[in-house]
């Protein structure tokens, strides 16, 4: 008997079929005598649809207000899921966060999970319940509701184990893992077997959607594994943890993301704080930022999404600025990168089909080069071509 | 300066149009100086989609479960009110029943408030903030989402008034009043400016569905007006209060209840407590009972609505029982009924119209006659024709 945290995504609730296909396959695992502690979230597309009701009222809301209404997505999901259980004969109860008591603390609609009161929890597992706790959601310690930001139901998963002392996390998807490059892209794509914390945070961070990368980190820190994979399929997924591949540096993945914007900067005594923590402060987030000091004039650089181009170009207060859109970034992923000097093959790779650099941003474990959005299917397929299938 | 408590229902704030028209009106007050607690119900048609989602997973869903589904409704009103008034420049808070303190006990979906919170409510609205209160729901002193059965708002707006001491309580929904009669029916049905509360209980137990009836009868244990209105047209609607019309007994209304069948049953020692109280059991509300013993049998039969009439018939478990559907149900509403001897007026008038009757029940202010379904409509014209368009 074990104790299984298992989460399941939008996709794997988004219908009354989707939620018995889950709730059949629940049964099956508690008759075979485990105790099974489920996070669920949001009927699929039904937080976007929130969203949209709430910017055809007020275009910008106000987060306590936001996070009332996202909040009821999952409680919907928890209170379908309990019945759906208690058809098949399970026993089974739901919890909202602020019912179970996942406090939190920072923004609304960002907040971070402080502490989780498991003592119910505990309880109505003892009692032989499968306990449905709402994901996204957490509740601060004066009564209002949070959200941890979209895709937040990961983070809520791991952190409900790492409280119980699960081992490892089940997240349940629409897809079997992490594949070394996008499927849909890269013919010769493979799914791995597992997968190092570090790599998969890269790769979540390059443009593979398939975790939140607050999830991974907070596996990281309390030593939990996460078992990515399908609840279309129950196949065995792809195992998140402790790098196990010793000395075998290898590259993991490639991944991608578009719709990127190259904002520039020119000017005099500009100051490289100012300029982009006035970008940063319009909302923007930052990527691969370069940085030239030539006769006395100073070149900023940095890539930003296409989204937050006019938020970013008002925020600006002095310089001349040029931008370039339409470009995107490719990532070469593994904790091969670097002890292989693996750099120079990328470039040289992307030189031979003929795709221009605009940019590169290194890590330990991560190669990014900023290139036009046109090339970034081919780009891939070569880089997985070289990099990945020839090993 | 004033407190208003106002209430809207679900066709009040069914989309963004109508959230915005409310939210409108309700700053023009704000801008008179009036403090205003808002209670709102689900958007209009919601609940009924949550329930038939609930009833496609499990036939019979657990209510602690079903109470965690359908709050969802009033919960995303109320996220959308406060940021509608937020948009308009208006300070704004939305609470949900467990974040205010509306604490209930009794069963789950048909729930009953014992206290209500309102230290929050008040310090909101002295710092000037719109409070905003979710409907239907309640809390239990554990922390269970609990509802109030359907309609129930009406009596969370009802006992939020009585809470705060104030003296009226606006109800808002999509018809402008209590009228003589169903005026898409009889023509000459004219709107109430004022009815008591009594005549209001019977209206709304014999057919006319437009106030929960435990919201009247808490109106008239705290001596609270409710102004029925509508937010379509913002005119004076009815007052239902205390009985102005001093020695003036007259006949308020004519309502009608359709889908009704008796169930007879006949036998030797058959029991009253027995035969009812098996069909009450199986879920039947029961209403206008006869008893018939002569010679050594026994008839008794009683009005049913027909959707229960399958498990009323499995229910019964001795004599032989006969049934008969499509009737109708039509009442004679007032003050003046009893005083008036309006009975056999009531029974003549039917005669003269060739309408059979097949029961009656009768109280201090209300005659009601079963008839076939089909005269319901004739019925109800020539009573008011009579009765009320004569006076």
């Amino acid at each position: 008997m074990a104790l299984l945290v298992e989460k399941y995504g939008g996709t794997s609730v988004k219908n009354v079929t989707r939620v018995m296909e889950v709730a059949y396959n629940v049964r099956d695992r508690i008759k075979e005598g485990h105790q099974i502690v489920m996070v669920v979230s949001a009927p699929g597309g039904m937080t976007d649809e929130l969203i949209e009701r709430a910017k055809s009222i007020n275009s910008n809301p106000r987060g306590r207000e936001l996070d009332v209404l996202l909040s009821t997505g999952e409680q919907i999901s928890i209170a379908l899921m309990a019945m759906a259980l208690e058809n098949l004969g399970v026993k089974a109860i739901s919890y909202t966060a602020s019912q179970l008591g996942i406090i939190t603390v920072g923004e609304h609609n960002s907040a971070r999970i402080k502490e989780i009161h498991t003592e119910m929890v505990k309880r109505k597992l003892d009692e032989g319940y499968v306990v449905i706790v709402a994901g996204f959601q957490g509740v601060t310690p004066g009564g209002a509701v949070t959200t941890l930001g979209r895709g937040g139901s990961d983070t809520s998963a791991v952190a409900l184990g790492a409280a119980l002392g699960a081992r490892e996390v089940d997240i349940y998807t629409d897809v079997d893992g992490v594949y070394s490059a996008d499927p849909r892209i890269v013919e010769g794509a493979v799914k791995h077997s597992d997968i190092s914390y570090e790599e998969m945070i890269e790769m979540a961070g390059s443009g593979a959607k398939v975790l939140h990368s607050r999830s991974v980190e907070l596996a990281a820190k309390y030593g939990i594994d996460i078992h990515l994979r399908s609840s279309f399929n129950w196949r065995e997924g792809t195992r998140i943890g402790e790098e196990k591949h010793m000395e075998k540096h290898v590259i993991r993945g490639i991944a991608a993301t578009e719709n990127l914007t190259k904002v520039s900067i020119e000017g005099r005594c500009l100051s490289l704080s100012d300029t982009i923590g006035a970008i940063s402060r319009s909302g923007a987030n930052i990527d691969v930022i370069t940085h030239n000091y030539q006769r006395g004039r100073t070149e900023i650089s940095c890539i930003i999404k296409e989204e937050y181009l006019d938020s970013a170009l008002s925020a600006i207060e002095t310089g001349e600025v040029s931008w370039r859109k339409e470009l995107a970034k490719v990532s070469v992923i593994g904790l091969g990168v670097k002890s292989k000097g693996t750099a120079a093959t990328v470039f040289d790779i992307l030189s031979r089909e003929g795709i221009e650099v605009e940019g590169v941003s290194c890590s330990e474990i991560n190669i990014s080069c900023i290139i036009p959005e046109e090339d970034v299917k081919r780009a891939q397929c070569a880089l997985h071509k070289e990099l990945i299938e020839t090993e």
